[in-house]
């Protein structure tokens, strides 16, 4: 089988225990997260082969985050150990009506500083069939920006196929560049997008009149999405919609426009959610294992939406379950039954 | 007070911690539970006297759970201590949408070995009123089912009433015979049945066209369970009910056909389990109290659902409640104040 | 900036972990609490003065209190360092249907032997506008009692406004008063009153034909608190008002008679509950700050329910928050939205 | 067999976890102790019949502490339900060079306010061989003296013999009466009594020159208390002897003077202890249970060692051990090789 | 680089906390272990290649056990997926004068039913250069020792160097065969022998007077296995010394005979041990390693003893350390500065 | 009473649990950590007023590191809020053979970056008696050596006393400077001087041909201190002596030259060590006090080196002890016995 390839930063997750606020207690919980080293993780545990590229320096964390994704079956020959330090982040989890925050402590990390030509290309793509890349590394840095665009362009020479998350983090973005300046030159070289309406009209300048934070039709979605497929030369864009009630119960569900048709997933009302980050990573990783394990396009949806909602109940960024657990809640009506 | 008599088989529950995968850390929470030992415990807690019976292996395991036992005030003079090894299983705890997942780690356990030679049946039957027993232990092993119907038989010779829980494992029943080869001859020496219309039908063959596994209305059902009850000369047939919208929320209530009237029990939405697990039990544990500490149907159907309902609100297989939480939570209109 | 000061009780409350049952493990959560200091906490944080009294014993348990109470910012100089004892109390967490439960250990406490003349009146009511004080505190013991009137006279004599929240404790008042005979000599020389429905008429005395335990509408509502404030000489009574669905999930708002208008805040679904104790003073130190932070009742009364709302959602007495988050909740349409 | 009786006080004791000082963290450890329990929880594991009498509040403490006596097989059935609260201690656990530091807060305790009243006297001296008191009890209250003397003498009446430990806690004996002059008359009623030079010369009034803080030798020690058994009538008395290099590493010894000969241990370098409270009481249930177990003094007091010297070993005033564990440890010749 | 190959059986452990006794509290701890397993993780972790044989049950804990494998970068490829349950053993872990205790429950294990023929050797010992086996595997069942023998001299066939550590464990041995009629026929195929004087006498048949529980000089110890590698056609016998003090203190060293002359490591002291098991395959990883990373045999054994000691501090059955901080140790005079 | 004022970095201290490594679990232990803060927080622990300088980030991090040292009574007032990011530091905490090894995350933190002008001088100073700085704030970055000198430039223009600590962290100094260039400036403006041989003979350029590694006699270690003092014009000379057994096991006291006498401390045989991090700087600050608490040198060092042993039996960098206890300590001949 071809690999999935993902490139991008991980990090050091320190978040506050339970549902502590974040140093309310002395304890923090350690874990590795980064967003396309979750879908890496996502594809691997369904069983597919999952390739993940980065930068880390040669210490106790970089160490451990590497023991970590072997343990998940991600091939971590390609990462490149250069750099001073890992980026870390401190997550304060939300829980009920009291919201998650992030506090970002990743500048000057190894892979907002490393260059393209520390990489040995030809074997990143070795056997790739996919190259997945997201709108958060071009935002760390100049130098992360310039990496993902010469890796996407290293990609399309060797008749890989992209797909790109746009992701936006309102948090990043500071050195100089916006969004909306970087992304639509990845995009074009892409094929298969994770966008919602705010992307498509507000970083990909899709012309719209409709209100992008509200609520918006199946033929208005579907008109803005396949205008982005067309200006853009996309095979399909896909999202992951979210009725957010508190940080503990979200409504969830997904939509796409794949092979020119609308396609919607069945909704989740998630009432007691562990843990969302890393949530839209395991639908990702959800769509590109589904595109092995199924033929039509509902059932690839199915299978990243459940994967997703599975992901809410598992604290950490990687969503440790298995192809048989998500095919299973796709295709449950009620679920949560003991198996004994 | 005459007591309540339970045989069958105890082992250490090894499960994840609050929301975590089993394994996902190295730490692992150790409780004991079985069936009817968490029967026993419920009746105890009640203020009933309880005696347990089973084989227990002569080590650490084996004196732990003795010593829990007997912390719940619970009689432990009439367990046999032979055999190689306590059964274990681990708890993977479900949550929200994902489902709890047992894996069992109980063959050659001691119960599962020893005979009816090995008891003294007098001393087990002194002063009993009820014997309760399950399809649990006629599942484990042939030694296990010859077991149950010896001790079945020894209980009805001294006029012990005997209660029976279908309580169907599809993960035992291996040795090779089926449940429903086994359970009708125990039924037809039991007072008190647990089994709902799946069991009625598929297990205890009564004649049906219903869709078990569907929504049946009170006619039908009453219909069903007068028929069983009038097949195996029962006193009465009792059943939990449970719509489960996730591992972490169930609508729970329950039914019964008492002295030849339906019997319906308020609901309750339980929106936030902690571990369902030993919640059937908690039920039966609360009729059986309930015969003592009520005249009227209603009332024990009710103390057995409040019952069962706190259970769904507390850790491991025991239900770590009193008589007067029960009788209080089954009499509130709302609940959850704080009593200060 | 001038100052709100506290006058009342402390304790160490020692719970249960997560979703354990009182000392069904080992293992307890000590913190502190009590409902001056829960709203000088408050008030603290959002950015207020608060000076908070109390009488501690000179041993581990006290000095630990004045280093919590000192990192929140509370000024503790006026702490009386005299008595045998804190008082402390046990607290078995309620979860779903399974109610909190409080032991309250705390006879013979530092607080409830103090003498008035133990305190320097003149520093504590230096630049003070508010005086905030409970019916907890006349409870405790005749000497607490008459502890407690007299400083509300110390605080009139300098022109301290009184802030009174009834708070009535069914589990104290054994020292032979009730509290029907003790709140309305200190109500009258309150200036805001926390009282709801029960209160006015059990314990103030206001005539009604009411069900205070029932759904009362708004003008019936308006009509019994203008005649408190009127009898009572107040410029404002304000209340929370909170449907309990179960210990984990309470439906909250509150309202209030403020400059003679009916003000009700927005309504919160609370679905996933960790810790309700210590709310009700989330509140009225939300009121007391908002006092300073807004102009118009109906955002003070905003202001003083989301950060109640935002107390259930944190462990320990205290209502780890900031004026930021308050905000934003109140201002929110949703919440929950990680902040990335 | 006949039954070891032991009446005092048992408390809960709030502890700090590992090397923590109290309160550092949030969390405490909470187990219950009491020297006369401690005892008959040591006699109850080495096989005897043990059952302890006090008085317990019909809390949530109270409750929890049978719970775990019944765990250890120490009969309960004497307790009497009575009083306000259980008495309850901090203990912030020494570590290497730091001393541990116990907070007593066990005024007004259901044990301190009984009368001898309370109690059914024959109930409890049923078919009891060895009565076991020490002077902690008669520290407590004027109450509680009484009590003491009241059942040394009823146990007297009944042939029981009485042990007395004299266990002099400065922390106590605020009540208006000294130790020395409540412990002879105990002691004159006692058979066995444990008391070291400290003892004999301050409280037990044996005039002596010795430097009672210092080093004695074996003549002097020998002259001591064979004056001592002369003068109150006694069969033995029997100590403990610890170097204290720092609260985690103590040389370990007993003596005793039995059948009118001098009696050593060896000694144990205790270089890693976890947890030292209760170390005596094990040694004392060592002496009471060794006097059923063996014939020969030595044998006795070896066994007693060994057990005091296992519970240094284990956290909580209980000695969670077995009489095969203590025998394997006083006949090895070094000790801690894993057992596999 | 060639591999070291290790074949034998991982266990689930399940040890207590701290210093707690096993069951203490509810909590356990869960790591995996194995002897052979532990030496392939040294070798790796020293950065050799390892590659680890045994059978995993296709369940939780087979996937988990991989996992952590894979993490340590052992080649799993060659496990084979088959058997019904995960051997499995309770750790009492020990603390000073309180010895460690071992419960098993490894009947009916994957690896003792599985047979040579689900192997695929030439896979297992492809660039294979030492192939390590121990007394522990053949100990378990009839089929566990045929397959050792079988893959013994499959590894012999292919020139694969046989390492072999006697590894005596009493526990063990109960199918009816004893290890003094085994282990001879696998070491006669060895070149590399762990074995002290009581397995050269006791086991291995070597003639002598001496008393291999006591002390023996030099020559005594040089003469016996000079013996024993000439009887058995070895290139060096190698053995580690340990002198218990206690669980927690261990004075530590090792021994060899290696080209025909005997080497002797340096002794450490070694007072706080955290978990002494899997000690001794740290060691021989440290030799198998050593082989590669140094030429002369005195290196080679120092290497090995450091690495055993800093097993000694390290948590659960696997050297989590690196071929850095052992020769620091090795090289260091004294030990334990900050590093900062 | 005036102030000692500490400046320097305060960093969040991430270490590993227990005897754990780091990240050997996902659970992380979160303190605040400085030299100068410690130093600090000793100070006003033994009841001096203590003043900490530094720059915070506005964020979590910063506003609970103000938290904490509010609670210590440290005066936080003179803090300047301005920069990104707090430095950190990960701490795989040593035992037994194993020893401690600190990564430091620290470079771009606020105290890195800020200037000198952005403190107000003449706040800091007030009523200050002694300001402490160490050689590890200049080794920071080129602009924290410019604030240091800076600093005590005007600490010198306000007569007051400068305490100045060597701390040679080798792990620093990487912006281009030596410690020996930049020292010897600092320490000339010194009145009193924490450094040892090393740091005199290599970094204060005291000419010595004596091995500053090895042992060193009374004579030659008075003669090179007394040549120091001269130099620099000093009033003393002190430093600790640490012989390192092992990470667990040290024997610690302490020397200095004050007065111009020779003075050395009693010796502690630590063999259980908690956390020896900030056991230096819990030395310091029990000088620093003991000059206010003591008239004699012999007692103002004693009272350091028992303040520094407790230390070494408390988690984190801060000395949680009191004056008390440091007294006990330092008057005890052994130490260690409950205190009950």
């Amino acid at each position: 089988m071809s690999y999935i390839v993902g490139l991008g930063e991980l990090m050091l997750r320190l978040s506050s225990l339970d549902s502590e606020r974040l140093l309310q207690s002395a304890m923090l919980n350690a874990t590795f997260g980064g967003v396309e080293a979750n879908v890496c993780v996502s594809a691997a545990r369904f069983g597919l082969n999952a390739r993940y590229v980065t930068a880390f320096p040669d210490n106790a964390l970089g160490r451990k985050a590497e023991e970590l994704l072997l343990g998940q079956k991600v091939d971590t020959s390609c990462i490149v150990w250069k750099g001073k330090r890992l980026g870390l982040y401190f997550l304060d989890m939300g829980y009920d009506h009291r919201p998650s925050s992030v506090t970002y402590d990743r500048e000057y990390s190894a892979i907002s500083e490393i260059s393209h030509a520390d990489f040995d290309w030809d074997k990143i793509f070795y056997d790739a069939e996919y190259f997945h890349i997201t709108g958060v590394t071009p935002g760390i840095s100049e130098s992360a920006r310039e990496l993902t665009i010469y890796a996407v362009k290293e990609a399309k020479k060797r008749n890989v196929k992209v797909s790109c998350d746009i992701n936006y983090r309102k948090k990043l973005w500071k050195y100089g560049k916006n969004i909306w300046d970087v992304m639509p030159e990845i995009v074009e070289q892409s094929d298969i997008l994770f966008a919602n309406e705010y992307d498509a009209v507000k970083i990909l300048g899709i012309k719209s009149d409709l209100d992008v934070d509200g609520v918006i039709n199946d033929e208005e979605y579907t008109d803005l999405m396949e205008r982005t497929i067309k200006k853009y030369n996309l095979s399909s864009v896909i999202t992951t919609k979210r009725e957010v009630k508190s940080s503990s119960y979200n409504i969830f569900s997904s939509k796409a426009i794949m092979n020119g048709k609308l396609y919607k997933s069945k909704k989740y009302d998630i009432n007691n959610i562990v843990d969302r980050v890393g949530s839209g990573d395991a639908f990702v990783g959800g769509i590109l294992s589904g595109l092995y394990l199924f033929d039509n396009p509902q059932d690839i949806l199915e299978f990243a939406t459940a994967s997703s909602c599975i992901k809410h109940t598992i604290y950490g960024d990687w969503n440790i379950t298995s192809k048989e657990e998500v095919i299973s809640l796709m295709n449950s009506k009620g679920s949560g039954d003991v198996s004994r």
